[in-house]
């Protein structure tokens, strides 16, 4: 990174006044150029931080300075101790869990969001906060041709939140007001919540906060013949068996996109089965959702017109900071009846001619930032052409890394590609050790030695028993090169760990 | 604001790379000037937006564009369509609800948070994020003389949520299943939550959410006599009948500095009783916890080492930009216990060391943005000196007003002031029409008719049955002449309302 600028006079200023103006822009002008330059030469560092535990108490104080400090001195401490202990998930080498997904526009979006620093708990705290969101979260379910019934025009509506967990407790809240106010307020011990075993552990934990017993929490299993999808015919055999054992099917989740494998579960069947026992439908499309703007992954989204809510993390795939989560829902209603407070204090003319949406009733906190403006200014500046175009890219370099892993017979793809993970193993040589455990411990430490190497970050999931490793694209900064070079550390690392063999020849 | 700088070349990179360095610096200076333009002019702009209801959607398009469009346009939307539409919380006349203390240092710190937007759910994702966290909460909690069982050092800790509604939800989560373990998973529907009529109804939400039964929420009245404080007494009554009906005392919640009025609620004594009755004690400090790193506003906090927990908004009177609240437990293993899932992809070694936080589990969601730098950098750009003159100066503000208003007969303080609020009331001139409804519609009516002016924003409470305006000083960009001001125009649009007279000597 660059050397910073010295202006030991604004800092100074800084000290004695919290928001000059002048400050602002130049401290501010200054931070810019740091970040850039990160963004230069983020792909120099080692993608995984390689700091050991406890490590930051050793350089920092053990309490807050009496006296203030220039901002040249800070950015000095970011460069020494913060940057190394980053995992750099904007690397283009940053392969793991699911990219978060960075870009200019997202970033100024945040900066202009950070700057008014509205609190827009209801329509009158600023109005443009809730208006826009109402208007881009009906854009993109435009994009994402979400029947009508989703959008405000439809009847249904959207909302910002800051992630899927959010998303999901709040719909699983209203579901479960609303059985509860059938079948009586006591009965809250007799719900039950289905999933399978693939889904995001936030629904559990969803479940927990909401006060889903433990035990009425459903995984249903998947197999590998289902490509790890929800069957439903196993999800209505669980609702009939606990229906017969007199508790209550509440609510279920389908997955667009799992975490472990990208599995898609059957949106039709499903919500045929959740119809039939009166069960709220979520579909959580965290990850995979921002690809069904491009008509050709449109149809992994169909059945969704029998879900009751629908969510997408546009901070996973979809060119916004952290943290952005799209939640849209037949009967916000259902939301505001179990999410609604109206304190004096928040009285308002607006309020009371019900002609606007007050969003601190659609989810947890009262305080929201302005969340919109990113999605706004992303959508504005690349286009839906150019959305779909970057998504494209994705799935194109993903394409590239299977192809790679399928032309060396040593390795193997564990489960068929979806969208822009690949999910692969390297197989464990005949004969040899590793083959005890069926290439666990071979692959973790083959995982481990690429991602010590710092070149690449990638990480595992276990599927249907099998270890893998999980290679995600996506990042805004990756490029072909990137995967052509990951590619080629891993077959370095995996003839480091086993030599030069060919299993599949064996 | 000024004119925006030519760039169309760089916009035309914008859409054809979603993060390019060069491009993203260009583009992030010019979104530098635009705000601190807006920062420079934003007290000529009406404080409280003007717009109607729906007025947004006849200036926007109704679905995204197809094609991306240069940021220049995007900023002349802002300018046009979306600056009218905010209430504008920065500006030095906004003295509504709390400030939201947006810095010069808070910025830059969300600045370098959104541009590594790293995902910090565990430690191994970004050590740094959690490893900062949790050495700036310690920093935070000596600048409060915290004891230091709530510290990490003493065995407690602390994370950063976004809100306090948060903050409550997770630690009731923490006490309920602390609670149910004792006393039987089927026996949520006895729990019972305690506050005072004057908590903000982030409590009651949370009580929501968390499954608690609406009928199981007890709001124990207050008085004027006790400063609108909750009697440990009447707590204890409270909790005596409902053991007597077969209830079980769960969770209560003390504040410090209410939304309505800053009362603040008497820590030791509410202390004892729930000790006495095995209750989860939280204390909600949003607002005026900031102000107890003064050491002349620290005896509030007497009492705090018989709590649970202790929360306090940063982004409320702290120069934070929203959204951060600092959250204290004891027991951070409550917490865990009540918020932990374990999910395959997310294992790893140092998770298994157990040498490392992983704050996902110390809250709702998974996901997490790196909130700790913009804390960090408030801190050492400012210095625990200068953060305690800019709170003081923002008392001395409010002290001001409140020497205005007592030097005008016609006026009176309706609860005396404690921190940086004032609350007062325009008394009803004596046989006038306004006194038949102790001056609830005058007030109102003078209110609006300052807040129509847009020359400054103030909102209202009822707390006994007086209806009250609230004056709230505390924003970064206000000085003494605003004051002085605003209160010129209380006067001004008083007398238009009933003319010059002198109720007190009537």
């Amino acid at each position: 990174m660059g050397s910073l600028p010295e202006i030991f006079d604004s800092s100074a200023m800084a000290a004695s006044h919290p928001l000059d103006p002048e400050d602002f822009r130049k401290q501010a002008h200054i931070m810019v150029d740091f970040i850039a330059d990160y963004y230069q030469d983020v792909e120099k560092l080692p993608v995984r931080s390689e700091v050991k535990p406890g490590y930051l108490r050793h350089c920092l104080p053990d309490s807050a300075p009496y006296n203030p400090e220039p901002l040249e001195n800070i950015l000095e401490d970011v460069k020494s101790h913060i940057v190394p202990g980053i995992t750099h998930w904007m690397s283009p080498n940053y392969f793991a869990y699911f990219p978060s997904s960075g870009s200019t526009a997202g970033f100024l979006g945040e900066m202009l969001s950070t700057g008014f620093n509205v609190v827009g708990f209801n329509w009158l705290s600023s109005p443009a906060a809730t208006e826009l969101e109402s208007i881009v979260i009906d854009w993109i379910g435009k994009m994402l041709c979400l029947p009508k019934s989703f959008l405000f025009s439809g009847g249904g509506g959207g909302v910002l939140q800051g992630t899927t967990c959010e998303a999901i407790l709040c719909t699983l809240a209203a579901a479960r007001d609303r059985k509860l106010k059938k079948i009586g307020g006591d009965k809250i011990g007799q719900l039950v919540v289905y999933a399978s075993d693939q889904t995001h552990c936030a629904l559990q934990k969803a479940a927990q906060i909401a006060g889903i017993r433990p035990e009425n929490f459903r995984a249903v299993p998947t197999t590998k013949a289902c490509n790890f999808g929800l069957s439903p015919a196993a999800l209505r055999r669980a609702m009939e068996e606990d229906v017969a054992a007199g508790l209550v099917p509440l609510y279920a989740c389908a997955t667009i996109g799992t975490t472990s494998s990208t599995a898609v579960d059957p949106l039709e069947g499903l919500g045929r089965v959740t119809r039939d026992f009166g069960v709220w439908l979520h579909v959580d499309a965290a990850y995979a959702g921002s690809a069904c703007i491009c008509p050709e992954f449109r149809h992994f989204l169909d059945g969704v017109e029998l879900a009751d809510s629908y969510s997408m993390n546009a901070h996973k795939w979809f060119f916004t900071n952290l943290d952005c989560c799209c939640l849209w829902v037949k009967n916000p209603d259902a939301l505001v009846q179990s999410l609604s407070t109206n304190p004096e204090y928040l009285r308002n003319k607006a309020t009371e001619s019900k002609m606007v949406v007050d969003y601190k009733d659609w989810q947890i906190a009262l305080s929201r930032r302005f969340r919109a403006l990113k999605l706004w200014m992303v959508l504005r500046s690349y286009g839906v052409s150019n959305l779909r175009n970057f998504l494209r890219s994705h799935v194109r370099m993903a394409k590239q890394f299977e192809g790679l892993v399928n032309a060396d017979p040593r390795f193997e793809i564990v489960v068929p590609r979806t969208f822009a993970m690949v999910c692969f193993r390297l197989t464990p040589p005949t004969g040899s050790r590793w083959e005890t455990d069926n290439g666990e411990e071979l692959n973790k430490e083959l995982l481990e030695a690429v991602n010590s190497t710092g070149l690449a970050y990638m990480t595992h999931a276990v599927v249907g028993g099998v270890y893998m490793i999980r290679f995600a694209t996506g990042g805004t900064l990756t490029e072909e090169r990137h995967i052509s070079a990951a590619w080629r550390l891993v077959q370095e690392q995996a003839e480091a760990l086993v030599g030069t063999y060919k299993a599949k020849e064996v």
